[in-house]
């Protein structure tokens, strides 16, 4: 069985996303640029369909990453940046088009039951309103040998974390300050979750790789 | 002329003190488990006047450090735990005998004028009433070449840090929790603070020493 892994780019201050999510700015003022390490990668830019970029470290993390996922859960802010009844959701198909750039099964996390939706290129989406222990078990059945990731928000690994079921949390460490926004540590029982350090890496574009172990 | 730096041990989670400050636990609860990383390395035991300790990456950078400041800024509430007129302070001697570890002039930031003390071992207490500014100016004439360091709390480091007057800051991140505290990265004018990453050493003991340069 696969490991549930989780990671995501967070701000030197702690946040995931910057302040005023809206639909236009899905990742907040300033959220944008925790990601700008990844964009121009090699690597980032094949699961996207693009061509050309940057063979380096962090395109090899990203490889990595990409190839031991077998399948995602995803919160449901994540999928569309909305909440509450599908009709009403104006983002209701998600940011991806016909051929988002997962290549495997997602699992939707949402109070709101919804037929799942095939896509181009080995994506699907499967909409679970049982819980963040049901959509596991049927990540897991679709992941076969290989991990189940977390795709976020931050929410959504709060609850694996808080629930001991996550195996490893990796941090792109960003030198920027927002100021403000969707704190990653936050809502956890701190008492309750520990952590070791796996692995640093330290990236060509000022971002640290950061790799620790929950320990049970 | 030195730089002005300031180095500080965090939890992953941003904290650099835990809840509940008193003078018994003056790192609040759980603050200590953030310098265990500290107390056994040769170079940190020598400066506290102790035999013996480990030799690694680790000792080498905190003897890197010692030998590099020559004055030190040190916040009213890092030096005794109090706030107020000294006469009403139970620590007002502060936290460290007579053989205090610091070894050069150290500077403390108060609203309460005070005489300047000498200790044993070249530490002097000089209180500056006058402001940051004329701290660091003051440290700086007595660090001569060296490096004047910030010994902390936070809200100096915050202080120096918007006004623009810091160098560097060096993070030793500490794959804790504290779930509550004093925040590193609070109370700061993001918009107006640009690092870039200079170094990353691995730590045998699981911490990542993370340093910073202001951009400026």
């Amino acid at each position: 069985m696969g490991r549930l892994t989780f990671e995501i780019s967070m701000s030197l201050d702690g946040f995931v996303a910057g302040p005023n999510q809206t639909l236009e700015e899905p990742l907040g003022k300033g959220g944008e640029q925790l990601h700008q390490w990844i964009f121009g990668l090699k690597s980032w830019r094949e699961s996207h369909g693009k061509s050309g970029g940057e063979s380096n470290v962090d395109s090899e993390l990203v490889e990595q990453s990409i190839r031991n996922a077998g399948a995602e859960l995803m919160g449901r802010r994540m999928f569309s940046g909305g909440a509450g009844p599908w009709e009403d959701d104006p983002n209701a198909d998600a940011w991806w088009g016909d051929d988002p750039p997962f290549g495997h099964p997602v699992f939707v996390l949402t109070h709101h039951p919804r037929e799942p939706e095939s896509k181009q290129g080995g994506t699907t989406f499967t909409f679970v309103t049982e819980g963040i222990e049901a959509a596991l078990e049927q990540a897991r059945a679709a992941a076969g040998d290989k991990d189940v990731k977390i795709a976020g928000g931050a929410d959504v690994a709060q609850q694996y974390l808080n629930a001991g079921l996550l195996d490893e949390v990796q941090i792109h460490l960003v030198p920027e300050l927002l100021g403000g926004g969707v704190r990653l540590f936050d809502n956890l029982d701190a008492s309750r979750v520990k952590l070791e350090t796996a692995r640093v890496i330290e990236s060509p574009a000022g971002v640290t790789h950061l790799l620790y172990r929950v320990v049970r």
